[in-house]
């Protein structure tokens, strides 16, 4: 009988997160303040807690993993790798597809990774509630998951569409406990400034930040801290576990190193969790192709210049090193809510810059058409995020079946579509569109950063 | 760091599955036609394939799990074995919990299990097509996934009640190509009958079956078979793989057997599978409590009698030998509708009645307790049907602590329930009630059996 799944015991979980910045060819850029100078520690003392912060300026290349979040993990880590046998005989490809199974966690996805160690490292400094935005939800179930199993409150900003669409997702996380509200709401400023200038605003990412990041600056007794899902440094690390386990199981497998690694992008950290590590490998002269996807309704990696831009809309974050679309951008309302981000990861645009890493874009309904085929070859339903990974991957492989060649692609099936059904719905009504984005509306909205400062142009 | 999960490796799974049948200390009853003489098989041609039959009334104690089901069942088995660390501190219990998760399968149910052999012996039999009734939504969920990758077409007849509480099943069972309809529907004669006495009946499994069989036994072309997802003797045998592995796994964490087995039971299936492995041990002399759980607004097993009974409404199937309410009882609108059945599989009933295992019934309302208690200690949010076993098993552990008693509890989490999370939803408004159920209701219920065949009182 041929292996499906390559397990590994909780005793060989990997005991360090990986740090990218240690091994990039050229440093990172810090994130800077409103006076263009680098922020310090001190200026982001009352959003995050300092142990957080530490972790995010961190220059070492290995961060122990503490005991307790690596207890709370084994509730589904190590998850399992698998060979996606039955896609490659459907499609007929040369190709071995291993895939990291991320939809095993209690809330579905790879997003609790960063969640347990965050409400961890909250909880050890004192902190009793946290405040969050989500898009899809699955970034909020995630927090609100953690925060139940550490005993802190949690609050969640989801981006409204995403509230409408997703009804489900709000019950989910209040069966751990939490609250969630629609974004923008009016118990922010932020939110009712934005709700007063367009009440029929589908919301953002970006907006959604403002509201978290201001409830939790603004709570008079200070025991309020906000959390961050993707883009910055410290949730790139915590998900390095991703693959840092998938290479002991392509080991396990007797696969050397995979020939193309790839992972779906919205703020970067699916992507860079199972991709870091083998960007390293990259670094010291592995030859991998490595491939962000992202929809092409909100191509940040692709279409957006490399700049210093606001995480969030209403401007209230460092400005951060990345690929953006401007922040104020609103993207089309797609039913993969969390790759609805206007910026990116600063890590994972730094290695687009260093030609590390090759970002990619598909259209939703080839994504929907790529999950369906997944679905009815693989069994699982996957998160409309994950599909964007998925149709990259059946591209590669038909690439290799027209090649002859017997590449071994590896991606992260970052989560299960079980709570974003209704979108599997509209696709088969045929209601769902694409949204190609015309250049003046990219230079419109990314005109936004004019005057602020830029990055170089090529590291040199 | 604490061990959480025992993996098992795909190559240490069962190769066969064990058949209860050959171990009862008195020989099963066979169903009975419509004559009171026992069914040949011959008569079941109509709604099962053949190869299916056989297994039906085999009398081996091992039958071979054919290879290309055991392929399919690696895409999520075995299923990990947790311990349930979480759950153990919070009550304060010296009892070890175990548990088996089969939420880890694309449906997110131990359906598939059955699902998958089913689809396979139709596929082998020339058969194209399969009918089937489900109730919460997690049998026609796994039997669509598993026609989905066998090529096999599939219908699914889904109680009324649970196809207005739970909306994204039947998506989510189009997702794998299924159809699905409310039950009782106009599509067949047994559907128009109901709908025309009782137009707002909320509709049952009794209701569904018979609506499924005759639209298999009707299909002119001969190449439409029907599938039941519980109480058959094949079914129960199919799930046996999870306690074969629980078995292998208790063995790896160095536990020789387990004190206490508990499984939910609506029809059977579950419950069965993970125990009667372990029944099979209490035959043969080991000290196990092994506790089947049900709800108390439907009490089959603690409160029906043992008789012969219709497996469904409109009395077209054999009359089987087991617990029945009666075959036209409409349970009470409960969440967990994967319970909501009138009888028992007949190998239940058969093991009850022989002293070998013994039922117990739990509240809705004490059911959300547990299963709240579950999501914020173990992090998984549970099916409402799960619920039931959690709740016996948070009351076994509670008296382990008042005996002082470091006993070993084993349970079946047979599903996740993020498809049900509107109960969770009412159970947070007050909304849910608990349907206590009058005698006289039950003697009401059950004199529909009067004049049928009677079983023996006691085996001797």
């Amino acid at each position: 009988m041929e292996q499906t799944k390559i397990f590994l015991d909780e005793k060989d979980m990997p005991r360090q997160w990986y740090n990218l910045a240690a091994d990039l060819p050229h440093p990172p850029l810090p994130p800077l303040g409103p006076d263009g100078n680098p922020v310090s520690p001190d200026m982001l003392a009352p959003v995050f807690p300092m142990n957080i912060i530490e972790q995010e300026v961190s220059p070492d290349r290995w961060i122990n993993i503490p005991e307790k979040v690596l207890e709370i993990l084994t509730l589904w880590r190590p998850s399992p790798l698998y060979r996606a046998r039955r896609l490659e005989k459907a499609l007929g490809t040369p190709a071995k597809i291993y895939y990291k199974n991320e939809g095993v966690s209690p809330p579905g996805s790879h997003k609790p990774n960063t969640a347990v160690a965050q409400a961890y490292y909250n909880k050890e400094f004192g902190i009793e509630r946290i405040t969050t935005e989500t898009g899809a939800g699955q970034w909020g179930s995630a927090l609100s998951f953690a925060c139940s199993l550490f005993g802190l409150e949690c609050k969640v900003y989801m981006v409204r569409i995403s509230f409408e669409q997703k009804p489900f997702r709000r019950l989910m996380m209040e069966s751990w406990g939490a609250r969630c509200v629609p974004s923008p709401s009016t118990e922010t400023k932020a939110g009712r400034d934005i709700l007063a200038a367009s009440p029929d605003t589908p919301g953002s990412l970006g907006i959604a930040i403002s509201e978290a990041i201001e409830a939790a600056v603004t709570d008079p007794t200070g025991k309020t801290r906000y959390s961050l899902g993707s883009v910055l440094n410290h949730v790139m690390l915590h998900q390095t576990i991703i693959g840092l386990e998938a290479k002991k199981q392509l080991n396990i497998a007797g696969v050397k190193k995979p020939d193309i690694v790839i992972g779906c992008a919205g703020g970067g950290s699916n992507f860079a969790g199972l991709a870091f590590p083998f960007v390293a490998d990259k670094i010291n002269g592995a030859e991998i192709e490595i491939y962000p996807v992202e929809p092409t309704s909100c191509p940040t990696m692709t279409r957006a210049p490399y700049s210093y831009d606001f995480g969030d809309t209403a401007m209230t974050t460092p400005l951060l090193p990345m690929h953006s679309l401007g922040h104020a951008f609103v993207p089309p309302p797609i039913h993969a809510g969390g790759l609805r981000y206007h910026g990116m990861a600063p890590l994972v645009s730094h290695a687009i810059q260093e030609g590390l890493i090759t970002p990619r874009a598909y259209h939703q309904l080839e994504c929907y058409d790529a999950a369906v085929t997944w679905a009815r070859t693989e069994g699982f339903i996957s998160a409309p995020e994950t599909s964007h990974a998925i149709a990259a991957v059946i591209d590669e492989a038909k690439k290799a079946k027209e090649e002859g060649k017997e590449k071994v692609i590896l991606f992260n099936w970052s989560g299960h579509g079980l709570m974003d059904l209704t979108g599997y719905d509209a696709f088969f009504q045929g209601k769902l569109v694409d949204y190609p984005l015309p250049e003046e509306e990219i230079k419109k909205s990314t005109s936004v950063m004019n005057g602020l400062p830029k990055p170089p142009a090529k590291f040199e």
